[in-house]
C-alpha cells in the first residue's frame, strides 16, 4: 500500500480579515503550493477537499468548485467535506484516503472560515448548530454553557478546579505570543486569566476561544510523488476518526470526549506509535476544558489527572512530556471553524521540518499529533504525523 | 487493488414527506441495510459519508454524526459531503476510494434533503446557492432562468427547439409513471407539455423538475466481503468527477457541461467501456435541456444532436439504443438535492439485479451509468455500475 506524505502547507493569518473568501483560499492554496521543496506544478494535483462548516455564513454554495476555480486547480475533482469544527479534519482524513486509493498521486486538503463578517447573532448560530440543536441550543445552550456544564462536571468528578483551566489558558496565550499568523498575540498572566469576564461559569473570557476568519491548505502525495519533490516530506503514520451522539444527555460522559478516544485508538494503533511517543500535538481547545479532557482523551494524561497536567505545566513548550499546541492553539492561534483541523497540520508540518519561529520551535520532535473536533464532540478526527515513515 | 461492489440500497420515497429527517435517514439506511442478500451487521459498517446540501435548510450542524447516531452506525467515522446537488454523488465517490484505499471494507454512501419545509423564497434561496452568487443570482437569475439561458442558446447554435425538450418530458413522465418512489406519478402528452405554464421562457412547468423530499443509502463493499454478503453484488466498474467554473460567463461553453465531459471521461476510461456499452443511464435532468446536454456530454449523443436524440426517442425505455431515466429521473422521480445521486445509484442497483417494477425493467442490461450534476454544472461526478467486474 502506497505511504502518503505532506509535501506542503500554507494558510492565511487567523483573526478579523479584510480579504474575501476566494482571496483566503488563494493565498492559503498559493502559500501551500510554493513550500514544495522543488516546485509543483498545480496540475499535478488530482482531488481537493476543503472543510467548511458554512463558509462564514455567506450565502454561496457549491464553494469547492468556487475556491479552486481560483487557485490553478480549475477543472479537477472537488468538494465541501462539513463536520462542524472538525470539518477539515475530515478533510484531510479524506484527501490521504484518496492517495491511498490509488487514484490521485496529489491531492489537496484544506479548510476555510469566515466568522467576523457575521454579527453577534449569526456567529453564536453558526456556532451552536455544530452541537446538538433538538435538546440543547433551542433551549438556550450556548456552545460555551455546553463546556461550562462539562468543567463543572469534570471539577464534581475530579481533584481540579478552574485554576486548572487557567494554567491552560496562560501556556496557550505564551505559545501564541511568538505565533505570528496567531489571532490574538497576547501573553496573560494567571491572575488576569483567573480573573477574567465571567462568560458561562465557570469558563471566563480566558477559557474561551475566539471566532476567527482564515483558511488553510496542505498538499498531500503518494510516496514516489512525495520523494521527488520533496527534501523534507512529512508522513502520515496514523488516521483515525469517529463520531458520538451529537446531545450531551445521550453519552456515556460528559468529562470525555468518547470520538476522541475512538479516533485516537485507531490513529495510535495505525502509526505503532503511543501516546509517549508524540513530541508535540495540536488539540482541539475550543475552550479550556476541552484541552484537559483532550489530554487525558489522547493519553497524555490519565483519567481524571489532566488537570493536574496542565497544573503541573507537563505541556508547556520544551518543558513538559509534550508540548501541548505550541501554535496557541484555538485559545491563542484562534478558531476560523472549517480551516482549524487543516491550520493545525500546517502546524505540525512546519514544526516537524524546524520552520516555525525559533522562540517556539518544539526541540527534537519526531512525531505530531493532531486533535481536531466538532461541535461538542460528536466527530473527532485524528492524525499521527512524523519525519520518518 | 481491490474492487468494490455495491450490495445494498433503499431509499425512501420521493415527494413531499411528513417524516424528519432523522425518520427519513433512517428508513432509507435500513432499506439498505436489510437488503443484503445474507444480511448485514450494522457493526461492519466503517465509514459514512452523506450528502446534503443543507438538509433543507434546517438549522442544524454536524448533520452527518445526527444521522448515523439513528441508524446503528453510533461511533464510526462519518463526515457530511456538500456539492451542491451532486454532494451525493461525491459522497459515492468518496466512499468507494475509502474502500479502494484498504481502510474499510464496508462504507455506507447517502444522501438527503427535506425541501418542503421550506417556503418558496427559501426554496429558491437553496437552489440559487448552488448556482453562481455574484453574478448570477443577486443580478436575478434564478435557476430555471439559468438554464433557460442554456436552452437559448443551444436552439440558436443547432438544429433544435423546444419540442425536442417536450420530447424529454413526455418520456421521463412514462418512466416515472410506473415508479413506486417517483415525486411525480403522471403520465403527460406532448401536447399537455407543449403548453405548459412558463416559468423561464423556453422553460415551461413541465421542463423543470421538482423539489423534493427524500433520502438514500447504498452500502458498498469490498470484493472479498461482498461476493460473501451478497449473491448479487453490483460492480462500480469506473468512477469519475471533475468541476467547472461557477458562472457561466466563465466557462468554454454553455450549452455543454465540460464537467459531465470530464468526468465522463474518466470513468469511461476505468471501466474500458464507451457509451456503446451502457444499457442504461440515470442522468441528471434538473430541466429537459440538462438532459439534451447530458446526452451529448456522456457520448450518447453526437454533438448538436441531443436534441434530435430526443425527438427520435432514443432513450425511450427498450426501445432507443439506451434507457435515458428509467426511474422518470429527476423531472418524474424528483430531486431532493442532496439525496438526487446516490438516488441514482439505488436505481441502477435495482435495475441491474432485476428488482424494479416489471413495466419499467430495463431488458438484458449489463452495464448502468450514472450521471450527478451539482449547481448549473460547477461539478458533477459519474458512475459506470455493472453485473460483472
Amino acid at each position: 500500500m502506497v505511504d502518503v506524505a505532506i509535501i506542503g502547507a500554507g494558510q492565511t493569518p487567523y483573526g478579523n480579515l479584510s480579504s474575501t473568501l476566494k482571496e483566503m483560499w488563494a493565498e492559503a492554496a498559493q502559500k501551500a503550493i510554493s513550500s514544495v521543496d522543488k516546485g509543483l506544478e498545480s496540475s499535478l494535483i488530482e482531488e481537493a477537499y476543503i472543510g467548511s462548516t458554512a463558509f462564514g455564513g455567506q450565502q454561496i454554495g457549491n464553494t469547492a468548485a468556487l475556491m479552486t476555480e481560483h487557485s490553478g486547480m480549475e477543472g479537477i475533482s472537488v468538494r465541501r467535506v462539513e463536520n462542524a469544527c472538525a470539518s477539515s479534519g475530515f478533510a484531510f482524513r479524506d484527501a490521504w484516503m484518496a492517495i491511498k486509493s490509488g487514484e490521485a498521486d496529489v491531492v489537496v486538503a484544506g479548510g476555510i472560515e469566515k466568522m467576523n463578517d457575521l454579527t453577534p447573532e449569526r456567529k453564536r448560530f453558526w456556532l451552536g448548530v455544530s452541537g446538538d440543536t433538538e435538546w440543547e441550543r433551542l433551549a438556550g445552550l450556548t456552545f460555551p454553557a455546553t463546556y461550562a456544564l462539562m468543567a463543572r462536571r469534570y471539577f464534581h468528578e475530579f481533584d481540579s478546579n478552574h485554576d486548572d483551566l487557567v494554567h491552560v489558558a496562560v501556556k496557550n496565550h505564551a505559545h501564541g505570543f511568538a505565533n505570528e499568523v496567531a489571532h490574538i498575540r497576547k501573553e496573560v498572566s494567571f491572575e488576569k486569566a483567573a480573573s477574567g469576564f465571567m462568560v458561562a461559569d465557570p469558563l471566563t473570557l480566558y477559557d474561551c476561544c475566539p471566532t476567527s476568519d482564515g483558511a488553510s491548505c496542505v498538499i498531500l502525495a503518494a510516496d514516489h510523488v512525495a520523494r521527488k519533490l520533496s527534501d523534507t516530506p512529512v508522513w502520515v503514520k496514523g488516521s483515525g476518526a469517529a463520531s458520538d451522539y451529537l446531545a450531551l444527555h445521550d453519552r456515556e460522559s460528559s468529562t470525555q470526549i468518547l470520538a476522541s478516544q475512538r479516533a485516537a485508538k485507531k490513529a495510535y494503533s495505525m502509526s505503532g506509535l503511543t501516546a509517549n511517543d508524540i513530541g508535540l500535538a495540536e488539540v482541539h481547545d475550543c475552550f479550556t476544558i476541552a484541552e484537559v479532557m483532550a489530554c487525558e482523551d489522547l493519553g497524555f494524561a490519565n483519567r481524571g489527572e489532566g488537570g493536574l497536567f496542565a497544573r503541573e505545566g507537563r505541556g508547556i513548550l520544551n518543558q513538559g512530556d509534550v508540548t501541548i499546541n505550541p501554535s496557541g492553539g484555538l485559545k491563542s492561534k484562534g478558531h476560523p471553524l472549517g480551516s482549524t483541523g487543516v491550520g493545525q497540520i500546517v502546524e505540525a508540518f512546519k514544526q516537524l521540518r524546524n520552520e516555525v519561529e525559533p522562540s517556539r520551535q518544539v526541540l527534537d520532535v519526531e512525531d505530531a499529533l493532531c486533535h481536531n473536533v466538532g461541535g461538542s464532540g460528536a466527530t473527532c478526527a485524528v492524525h499521527i504525523l512524523g519525519r520518518e515513515i
